[in-house]
């Protein structure tokens, strides 16, 4: 009878270290301990987004750190482009059009990923774009962008580039500094593995100047105070106390693996879960796929009854399809604390669901599958 | 070598069995148990504000619930009346300016609170003003304004009143739908006694009728879409998960106590404070006290050493002053979660340190009012 253990693509399950944190009695935030444990979270999000720069902390989802990327790095009336690939990368183009900003989106099929000369192309028919909002990791279909190239791109075209990293954070190198990626975003529950509630956002001296330039009317969002507070292991507003000593605890466990080891767990993981889903004759949404999530193509409308069953039966809560890919697809989230017993686990309840609904009438080639992809990486 | 017990008029103490509900494994938000974890949240927030209208709930801290309530209920240009009392207080100023909002502010000397006269001049001096924001308990100065008889003045001049109750909820009555309140907004880390990272918001139809009619462009501050989800126990954007798990479980202790039983509590503990620090030769800053902290003009510009040893010497803390009151007062919080036992540890503390820093040569007169006022309670 116990509550499901999560392998959905955020909120993500969380090391059993990081919740002990929780049930401390709580700290002022206007101490030296609080401030330390601030100090220590914005260093370990540089650790993890390979920048120098500063990335500020917002108590609010990773939606309202998108919300206060677009408006501290746009003025109402200017062009934006939009790569569209999914849910989560409209979410860029809904928020600018709310605030009156010009959104040229490059939309593809739900799975596929915005090719660089598609980006090219936009900017050559709107010379004036300000700013390229894209998506590393689309987290409703599994795909993995170039978000490299595009920062090209947009360099060349004196655009800035603002990337929403919420799903990738931590599955894949994000090299902020090395890409010149101008405002890179995540959230809490993803890859740094601890609950929601809070948001962050790395900015680049081009964007931070932009932002002094001129923006839209803008208050609890203010990243131009967020970095002032930041310099000072300060916060504008209370931050979510709790949430930020996790997010310290949990960013000293991925110092301590070290991130090319977290990355290519991430990478084995994910790899693994990609060629056993295979074995057992179902496809993969994405054509590029994203370490984060993996979305299978689900027979028929059978997606719901799958989670359903996974989660009724077995205890495992995976994720469905979002907008028109409901009822399509399933996503395993493996984007976090997951390891490879946990794989096994999520995989063989897979396939054993599929089994139990009649949906197939093997069961094996997946787990097998999964094991031979491990043993091929250990061999290596 | 403890971390200091909170006497902070918030972030206050979190009861044991509330911090004990985060560290449980990770639960999704899209579960049945989640959503009747946010449901019971939601009621339980209706029962402290005395409301049978909505109360949506926000991942971010009560400055973001701020600004939430400015730029659903305002269009730019529009022009509203604030009660400027205090440092919160003007935080509706700042944010109705920052969104091209005229505002018309009220303002008194620090410690005072407006009259209804002065809010009737107001109104009668800008007759088209279309929403009057005030602040209940200004926890800047421990005042308690008369919001009951702003929100008649409010209503006869066809206004809407926003009340800032983010330190009153849970130490006082809040009678939102008899006093006919339009917008009541709280923090998580204040009466409810749980971590910050959530703010709420109670929303009246009219308020609600308002938004529909126009508002400024908003996202995640969409109070219109929080409604829409609550009704389906849904929230627009990932909530702080874990943090909603402890609101439902301190609301759930607040019901067991009672709010009656909660608001006498705080009227005892508050009215036995400021007994000891009277006693105790020391003047009050509010002359209406709030029952949510008591905030102590101290002699000369000893605030900060007070506070500074009362921490270091005996592990509570307690606030100094904010703005132009710092270094001249200390805060004394007794909003939350707190029995007669933890006044006496707070007030002998108190007294110690006046002791032994000189600043006063007895010790007692304090501790036994606040004594005599407790017995005297009882006896009645």
């Amino acid at each position: 009878m116990r509550s499901p253990k999560l392998f959905t693509p955020g909120p993500t399950a969380v090391p059993a270290e990081v919740l002990e944190t929780q049930a401390r009695p709580l700290i002022h935030h206007r101490t030296e301990e609080f401030r330390q444990a601030l100090t220590a979270s914005m260093r370990g999000l540089q650790y993890v987004l390979e920048t120098t720069h500063p990335v500020v902390i917002l108590t609010a989802s990773g939606s309202g750190a998108m919300e206060a990327t677009v408006v501290n790095l746009t003025r109402p009336g200017e062009t934006v482009i939009v790569t569209e690939v999914g849910k989560f990368s409209e979410r860029w183009r809904e928020i600018a059009e709310v605030f009156g900003v010009n959104v040229v989106a490059i939309r593809t099929e739900y799975g596929d990923i915005a090719s660089p000369e598609s980006v090219e192309r936009a900017f050559k028919e709107n010379p004036g774009a300000a700013v390229l909002f894209t998506t590393h990791s689309e987290t409703s279909t599994g795909a993995l962008q170039d978000v490299e190239a595009f920062a090209r791109i947009a360099k060349k075209n004196r655009a800035l580039i603002a990337v929403d990293a919420i799903t990738s954070a931590g599955a894949h190198h994000v090299r902020t500094d090395a890409w010149g990626l101008d405002a890179v975003v995540g959230g809490s529950q993803k890859g740094v593995m601890i609950p929601p509630g809070l948001g962050y956002v790395a900015l680049s001296p081009a964007a931070i100047a932009k932002m002094k330039a001129g923006r839209h009317p803008v208050y609890y969002f203010d990243l131009l105070k967020a970095v002032a507070s930041a310099e000072k292991s300060d916060t504008p507003y209370t931050p979510a106390i709790t949430i930020v000593l996790a997010l310290e605890k949990a960013l000293q466990m991925m110092r301590e693996e070290g991130l090319e080891n977290v990355i290519a767990r991430h990478d084995a993981n994910a790899s693994a879960v990609r060629a056993a889903v295979t074995a057992m004759g179902m496809e993969l949404l994405a054509k590029v796929p994203s370490n984060a999530t993996t979305a299978v193509l689900t027979p028929g409308d059978s997606a719901g009854a799958i989670a359903k069953h996974m989660e009724k039966r077995y205890a495992l809560k995976i994720a469905g399809g979002q907008g028109s890919l409901k009822g399509k697809i399933v996503r395993i989230g493996h984007l976090g604390y997951y390891d490879e017993a946990d794989m096994y686990t999520v995989v063989s309840a897979f396939e054993a669901t599929l089994n139990d609904l009649g949906l197939s009438k093997n069961f094996g080639a997946g787990v097998d599958a999964l094991r031979r992809s491990y043993q091929a990486r250990s061999a290596r």
